[in-house]
């Protein structure tokens, strides 16, 4: 099957991939698991886009970083033309799985070499580039928000305004760019299309036998930042009835959400509190501020308003029995948001023709592709999870499912790089 | 009145304790508030321990730090012969009020000046030497747990286990003495007695009209650090079912905690949770793991031991229905516990000489007198504090309260200088 010795057979690329997936995953390792701990523009994000650009350098593509730290593999083709952009993010939230992200950089990186390989072979394929892209802290884990990266290439946020985001530790985005050396002056050329792979993040994809998510939408959400007003007091001698105790009010709002979620249907809505700040934080005083984070999801925008109609009456409720103000420091809702149907038969069609078995499914995480379906005809993938366990160090993809998402994404970024979803 | 003009009058001392307490407040002040920020150990602390030092000398008093920090001025009358000790912390919360604990050491500090000067000019009348003590934190803000300097002074903390001690960025309690140049190597000597006053944290004196309270029982009291082990997942697309939410399970802890206060008479108990920290706290991850400080108080041990059976049956409750964990790190309590009744009617008599109202009262509060009682004899009072407005910028007493307080441990100490409470 292999007519030219040089070219490397299917079974040679798997192999490569497998192996440089190993070498990734090394990255930013926690010691004893078989996670990672790789926040955005880390010492471990920048010792592993060292290590990436060298590999895409290998490759003969050009390694390119915008000004919000973007990485980008470039190989031009067809000079002036547009470029099919393929990719994900890198970084991690603290103490994550190895695969959320990276499985999609790593995946694309494999696809474009195999394209890549092929175009040279027989330029007249080719009717766009290639790029890789690895995006900037799409986790929003040590600078908010997420997709940070792929928000200021879409024109959906502000760079000067991302650039000055702070971590908790007042370390701004531009500096910890700057550390390890990422940021840069780039301007990205015109881009035809975008395809993406990712995990699961959920486990139907698993129970269901299937191997290729087709991504047809993201759920709907409602986000909440909120900030609960009390007054400092004596946790011990202050009368409980003189107390205004903000951490009491935040610990009713997280139980509230929780029970939020028993109103509907069974999976119609989920809800979370991840992350809760007191102040002042000491053992012996009732905190007089506490700010949280609050996110409803549901596939259904009907749901949704329901939902965020009866937190508003507990957040009323709560702030008249507890004695405190509850302020909405933040909100952002989006209603559900389909990507492009044309995408989606274009993904089906390639598992049908590789004989994989493939299923529309939804979306409740948000990715990169979010923002670029908006921009350009967009197609994103998933492969399954076992167990559906995300944001943990025991995430797990198996290698057979790796690899089909590679041939399937690879075959996807081909159609595309000879204009399939060209207008 | 004034028989010897070199003497000041006593309208004249009132005055020089109001100045100096003026100068004291703004270390440390916090801008636009009439309150402080002086966690032990700060740069605040340390500029006012520098300030107060200079002061205690300026009155002939040798000032000595020892191994924990805690600060002494120090006058000898009676060579060899025990020390009258009394003081209290100048450490405070973060954003606190600048009564607590600080009027304390300034009133000993006044106290002192005035029996010195009387001693001086008629040493017989001196059975034991003074000291003037500025505990090390008291407050267990910034480094835990509380009253650290006279646990160790007690012999009821470790010195090395103390020294060790990090505070949240892993900076040490030697590091931080150290810093502002407060670790010594004083030994102190032997104590005869121990005086304390401090604002009541708490408002039943202003409200029933007495100037001085007559300490004579600490509230019994059970603490409990817990945390609660939960798994990291996304918070976004995890089913609802799958999740072992760690905020939620130390949610539901805190409301718990504040609903235990219904199941007992009006002011039979005090519960609080001040502290808690969130892991990964992060706005797209389930926690995996929440710490948090519960504290239940009461005058009644049998409050105290029902209220700790109901609260252990929550957490099992919580535990199972949260699916999560919930180990107990830290448990630390006690019983109602007497102040010697020899120092109760020392103080008793005091007030009806000094023609001020007075009554007894319990405190809620720890106090550095809490360890002092347990060594040698004690009396610690309180004056009126507004509202009972604690730990908070707002927190205040008048200057006729600060005075009267001032008048009164003064004839406190003077009595037992001069041989009273003594074995």
């Amino acid at each position: 099957m292999n007519e030219n010795p040089s070219t490397p057979t299917q079974a040679e690329r798997d192999a490569d991939f497998l192996a440089d997936w190993a070498v990734h995953s090394r990255f930013g390792a926690v010691e004893g698991t078989n996670g990672v701990d790789r926040q955005a523009a880390s010492e471990a994000d920048g010792q592993q886009r060292t290590w990436f650009a060298r590999l895409l350098e290998d490759h003969g593509f050009t390694v390119e970083r915008d000004a919000i730290g973007n990485q980008f593999g470039l190989l031009e083709f067809v000079p002036g033309a547009p470029y099919v952009l393929t990719g994900s993010h890198m970084d991690s939230q603290p103490t994550a799985g190895r695969f959320d992200g990276a499985y999609g950089v790593m995946a694309s990186a494999h696809a474009c070499f195999a394209i890549a390989d092929e175009l040279r072979a027989d330029p007249s394929q080719a009717r766009f580039n290639l790029a890789v892209v690895n995006w900037f802290n799409e986790e929003g884990s040590r600078f908010k928000p997420s997709m940070m990266g792929s928000n200021v290439f879409t024109g959906k946020a502000d760079l000067e305004a991302a650039l000055a985001t702070t971590d908790p530790h007042g370390v701004t985005v531009a500096e910890a760019l700057d550390a390890i050396g990422e940021r840069g002056d780039f301007t990205a050329p015109e881009i035809a299309s975008y395809a993406e792979i990712h995990v699961q993040q959920g486990r139907s994809m698993e129970e269901d036998g299937v191997t290729i998510g087709l991504v047809d939408a993201t759920w709907a959400a409602h986000k909440f930042g909120f900030r609960v007003h009390g007054a400092q007091a004596h946790s011990g001698s202050t009368l409980m009835a003189d107390r205004r105790d903000a951490l009491l009010g935040a610990a009713r709002l997280v139980v509230a959400a929780r029970e939020l979620v028993d109103e509907f249907e069974p999976g119609a809505l989920h809800t979370a509190c991840g992350e809760l700040n007191v102040y002042p934080n000491s053992p012996v005083v009732v905190a007089s501020e506490v700010e949280l984070l609050l996110d409803l999801r549901s596939p259904s925008a009907e749901v949704i308003a329901a939902a965020h109609a009866s937190l508003m009456g507990t957040v009323a409720k709560v702030s008249e029995e507890v004695g405190v103000d509850i302020e909405i420091t933040a909100e952002h809702s989006w209603d559900q948001n389909p990507y492009g149907e044309d995408g989606v038969q274009l993904a089906r069609a390639v598992a049908d023709d590789l004989g994989l078995t493939s299923a529309r499914v939804m979306t409740v995480a948000g990715h990169d592709s979010t923002n670029l379906k908006d921009t350009v005809p967009t197609v994103m993938l998933f492969v399954p999870s076992v167990a559906g366990i995300s944001h943990n160090l025991e995430e797990f993809t198996k290698d057979e499912d790796l690899l089909s998402g590679l041939h399937h994404l690879t075959e996807v970024v081909r159609r595309l790089a000879g204009g399939a979803l060209a207008g």
